[in-house]
């Protein structure tokens, strides 16, 4: 046997070696959930076992690289609070939220698409009624924005609970201000014909949260932190499936990048633009000002309709 | 064709739409490092988001589900301070911490084997001289500890920093008292013959902190937080591999379930049990006291020695 040969024998013995203790490793990780008398528990972390410890010998993580994740998780906790999450920003970020959203609302006939759910949502913004103003003075151009809900065998859903939110024109959501305003948030209600009506502002694109963790690593990998501009809905009703998402601006050089990966191409409207002499169609003169008219027709899944088709 | 035959018909191309939808999102997320500047961090990213993804494909992750990923998360980061590194625990207890000692320690001829560094390693702990006590007032068992440090080629290596920290024998490390105490850890050198020796505590078996996040998701899936006995080594010496390991008790129940799967059977040491009325290594008499004796000889790869074999 040559010195060449002995020694590639060596290596092959000693690769061996080590992916049996690597493989060993993984049995007994697995192994340690075996108890688990939740089955879909169970399930659920094996799986993030599995592909944990893939991540991990796929990319022979080094101890420097391992620790670097320690500091990144550490500080998107420490920035997280009540006004602002980075957990979730970091899901969005990575698709990780979006392929949930995809797993959730699998297509349904033409069952309106859902998109991300966005780190902004706030539980308890105002009521306002059909035709009403979610801007609560958040700056930005008028955007008079109308539809139908409706379930997918065409059926109007009366009394369907609205839920918008938006960034201001500077970008912001309101909790993003350190003065406990309320604004560019509300839900309402439609009507008994199934029709909603309200005025928001157009939108406008914006990064996400950048001056944090997620930012930082959106940064040291070339990306951007911009958001395709868009207007957020929570649509519930009894009986059928929740639906979240967005609409998008038709023309917004934004809609072929956007960092958290939401644009779907049902979901891009016109918003059209109208002059300011233009009476409103809850007829009004906005006097100066240019304002948008967008038009959103809501189709909600049935309620069994969830997961896999 | 019979209507069932048409249904599934119509369900495999939903079915099909429905992996289409999912394996693009993908490919749009990988898409967009592909300008990272980095190679291995495009590497290491694309890698994460792959993985990532097919864990949440594999098991269908519910909306709920990530919803409770993310409070998890949330709560880790939250009771992450200073002293608590709640996402070590995290990794450790999942394995990860293991695996990527694995990945970066491959066996090197008989080089001493690496375990988890945990979470209580303290950067600035006292120095003592050889033959002094570690223990700092800790309460436990008199242990004394001895050894050598050498090479892969048999060569001894005076002046190996040596770090040594553990629990006392309530289960508690120093940082996890709110008092400020050092205790049970301090580092020192090795001689000019390669050899060591101090006094710390007999270890004994602890829970890791199980009152946080991590401590609840291993009850809910039914594992135990304890760990094996154990004493941590962190050894460093110039031009070798630096060696993070501990030595756990021979006969210790918890051997067989560690719960950061840090045990290797070259690291058991045998801690003998040393009557009261018995001399010590450095001639005392502990009066009334039993103490314990354990050896550990200690072998440094070399420093060119990484990763893969």
């Amino acid at each position: 046997m040559s010195e060449t040969t002995r020694n590639r024998s060596l290596d092959t013995h000693a690769g061996t070696a080590q992916a049996d203790v690597e493989e060993r490793l993984i049995e007994n990780v697995l192994q340690s959930f075996e108890d688990c008398q939740d089955p879909r528990l169970k399930d659920v972390m094996q799986s993030l076992v599995k592909h944990l410890h893939a991540f991990i010998l796929d990319v022979r993580l080094t101890e420097a690289e391992w620790n670097k994740a320690i500091e990144f998780l550490t500080a998107v906790g420490h920035i997280t609070d009540d006004r602002r999450q980075e957990f979730i920003l970091l899901s969005d970020v990575l698709g990780a939220s979006m392929q949930t959203i995809n797993v959730n609302n699998a297509a349904y006939k033409d069952a309106t698409e859902a998109t991300v759910f966005g780190p902004f949502f706030v539980d308890d913004a105002p009521e306002i009624p059909i035709g009403g103003d979610i801007a609560g003075g958040a700056p930005g151009e008028p955007c008079w924005v109308e539809g139908s809900v409706r379930d997918t065998e065409g059926n109007p859903v009366p009394g369907a609970r609205i839920e918008v939110w938006e960034a201001d024109e500077d970008g912001f959501y309101d909790v993003q201000y350190t003065d406990d305003r309320v604004s560019g948030r509300a839900h309402l209600f439609s009507d008994s014909n199934g029709n909603y009506s309200f005025w928001g502002l157009t939108p406008t694109p914006y990064p996400i949260p950048h001056d944090g963790p997620v930012g930082k690593m959106l940064e040291s990998v070339g990306r951007s932190p911009m958001r395709a501009s868009h207007l957020h809905f929570m649509v519930t009703a009894p009986g059928l499936r929740s639906l979240v998402t967005h609409i998008f601006v038709e023309d917004d050089e934004l809609l072929k990048y956007d960092t958290v990966f939401g644009v779907k191409q049902s979901l891009i409207k016109d918003f059209q633009k109208q002059p300011h002499e233009m009476q409103t169609p809850d007829g009004r003169m906005l006097d100066g000002q240019t304002w948008s008219k967008a038009r959103f027709d809501i189709v909600l899944a049935p309620g069994a309709v969830n997961g896999k088709v």
